[in-house]
């Protein structure tokens, strides 16, 4: 094959991948020329060849572009697939790749709609950093989090009732990867964890990628974590950790009570279990007072609260936190030795935004919106879906907790819901063993609009076919 | 005690430690009461007590405020370190406690310095995405990262002959993110992997604390990776992955060549070994045309290529990159698991900037700039610094690689320097065996000013003295 030949031949391959598209222009003869190794010629040689073919069109004193035609563009190859690992869940891919998906109804979401967080006043706290921080916002951050940031979440902890030091925190992407991170550090492979069920799946598929053994306590709808049963079990098993979701459980929205937290926290002191306390729905309380983290009765130190903005001002900033007592420099070594440190701008915008507005504001009408919708949606689910469909009550949270009336129904509904261009997360997701087959979880964070309502009574009726 | 009296000592232990401090406003007593589960006649009480002791102030109709003596302020007080963790490199820990500190002259920066970046063209782009992008900002990216970013990161591969399918971009948080999910993604613990020796400390801490075993060849100022010693290592081990850096190797600058890279990849591809390139100084080729990546000679689909925007853009901002090729989806999965995704905005913003500015043209005036910069730096280091400093000469990077002509004087010049508020990079951090003692890495990124000038005279003065 001649040099030309070979060169058309990569630029074909980068058009079918969808790496250049239709209407776009192609590297000048130079940029080819040097980039691929070649004479010019050879490169002026390439684009002729395409042009001829209609592949691509030369335009006068503008260069090579990839030729646009009437016709519907063609599909994007996938690169050729040599050695796909293996999937535990099948769910989990298709769930994975509906996230990929921009067309699908967001009842899967664990987050609040848009419309429903501060997005006008986050965008003028961003704006405020470019004027008066922009350096900074472009630099690295400190490992361990800018200061300013670190002492309002310390401020935050001390309005219910805990005492952390700003020392003590550090910022992270996400919940997520904090208790990535605290798993990383207080265990090793081989060790045994300490879960709820059901419990977010995101948890399960950490211990698992971390090669970690798995005990579950219940969590009950209406009660939370099942104290006597997390007592038996730590008594039976040398457990080295227990990641705990006492405020609005995921998926079930379940409370843990304040003297159940006590009790839970005395078990693993005892024991000398390390509890990773998961409080990203703390803040949503859908009435009353917000509850208390579990750290706010850590008198042994054997508490690594993790916390997030993700659900109360923007997700997709990816900002939370540790705080890490004791465990506090490893924890800061193993941030800096897996990312260095958090971006730095959407700490500063969110620091700018907590010093400059009333949070709790915001919260209140949050808390009041979300409560509402979770009123109307198990209203409509009660009136459309099949008989014998069973919904949590939570107390607080994002999501609703449904059981149909059939066994594998969740998973079901999932799939004809996708089809539809709905998005659910099945309940399987929720446990390691494939437990919750008739489950499923959907939002409660969206806006109640028409798009909500006909997507409800839509999964109504594919429920009703489902069952 | 009383309640009221436990309540006054957390306020005490807040402002202790830093978490309110002097001058700042309290929780209103309604808060207080409600956050502590105790009544408000007790909040007043304790109020009424600090202020008694001088430690808040009582203003009218604006509430509690911490007292803000006029002598200095207290030092703020660490929590207690119940059990903290070994510390592997002593000059590691240093290192970690430099990175906190705003005070330091950054010359221990990987980084180009902040003037020489483009920030008020990232500014306007973020302008826009908070304009015409608001919501997808703000919202999760998709675990892969947004396919508008993937796609022109796709297109840079083709400009230097590598293709590569927008389809097997993973988004990471910077490069360091995506060679510790490439490898926890290609081994598994005890597994060996070869890499560099001099490296980057944080490939080494990534390794040991993945528990993976290590082999090294020999980087050669001049002549990049040995890869007569590489063929051997792997011909003597079973080394499942390899981590290297052929393009402007950190700390030495070296450039492994065209015909060296093929050689390399033959031998990977024949002993069944994953490659793992980090390509994050490729961009920074100090003349002539950017070297190409491993990826342009991958015909076995053997490497996983990792870039990053942190070095030519913004370092804060942690957009970095893999093309996964085979193990893109387990990439994806391994990323969704430890963060979600990366942040949205920072990704939004950067493919704004790729779309609406010449990249090349600011890359040839950093290029330019670094090299001048490295060029006055060397010079000025064999005028000022103990005969016998060896300084290196690379053809690319950020860095300077300097041996000063007596065992342990990189170390000392590092405490040295330090303690005069010069950061600068140990040789030792750069080993895993303490190795290069001798040795300090300094950034030749900094726009030359007097102060540059002034810290390599005074370094030049602490390396006489130390050696």
């Amino acid at each position: 094959m001649l040099r030309y030949e070979r060169l058309a031949d990569d630029i074909r391959a980068q058009i079918a991948h969808g790496t250049l598209r239709a209407g776009e222009r192609l590297p000048s003869i130079r940029q080819l020329a040097q980039g691929h190794g070649v004479s010019a010629a050879t490169a002026v040689e390439a684009y002729l060849q395409l042009e001829r073919e209609g592949i691509v069109v030369a335009r006068a004193r503008s260069g090579y572009f990839v030729h646009a035609p009437s016709s519907p563009s063609p599909t994007i190859k996938a690169p050729p697939k040599r050695a796909p690992g293996p999937v535990r869940n099948p769910a989990l891919q298709h769930v994975l790749a509906m996230l990929a998906r921009e067309d699908v109804f967001p009842l899967h979401s664990g987050t609040p709609g848009p419309s429903l967080l501060p997005q006008a006043a986050l965008a003028a706290s961003l704006g405020r950093c470019m004027r008066h921080a922009r350096t900074a916002s472009f630099d690295y951050a400190p490992p361990q989090g800018h200061e300013v940031l670190r002492r309002q979440i310390a401020q935050r902890y001390a309005h219910v009732g805990a005492t952390v030091s700003p020392d003590e925190i550090v910022i992270t992407a996400g919940t997520m990867e904090a208790i990535h991170l605290a798993l990383r550090t207080v265990t090793v492979p081989g060790d045994v964890v300490l879960v709820e069920t059901p419990t977010y799946h995101g948890i399960l598929q950490t211990l698992a990628a971390l090669k970690l053994k798995v005990v579950e306590t219940p969590n009950r709808p209406g009660q939370g974590i099942d104290v006597e049963r997390l007592g038996q079990l730590l008594a039976q098993n040398a457990v080295k950790a227990a990641v705990l979701v006492p405020n609005f459980n995921n998926p079930l929205g379940s409370l843990t009570s304040d003297a159940d937290k006590q009790a839970l926290l005395k078990h693993c002191a005892r024991h000398g279990t390390i509890v990773i306390e998961d409080d990203i729905y703390g803040e949503m309380a859908w009435s009353g007072q917000r509850p208390s983290p579990l750290r706010r009765w850590d008198t042994d130190g054997i508490v690594i609260s993790c916390g997030s903005f993700s659900k109360i001002l923007a997700p997709g900033l990816r900002v939370g936190w540790m705080a890490g007592g004791a465990w506090t420099d490893e924890l800061t070594r193993a941030k800096y030795f897996s990312t260095v440190s958090s971006a730095s701008l959407p700490q500063l915008a969110i620091a700018d935004y907590l010093r400059q507005h009333d949070l709790e504001r915001h919260l209140r009408r949050l808390r009041k919106t979300v409560a509402d919708n979770a009123h109307r949606l198990r209203d409509a689910i009660y009136r459309q879906w099949p008989p014998g469909t069973r919904v949590s009550d939570p107390r607080g949270g994002l999501s609703l907790w449904l059981q149909l009336p059939s066994p594998g129904g969740g998973v079901a509904l999932f799939e004809a819901a996708l089809e539809k261009g709905i998005g659910t997360s099945p309940g399987v997701l929720f446990s390691r063993n494939g437990d919750h087959a008739d489950c499923l979880r959907i939002s409660c964070g969206l806006p109640w609009d028409d798009r909500l309502d006909r997507a409800v009574k839509q999964l109504g009726l594919l429920a009703r076919h489902v069952c």
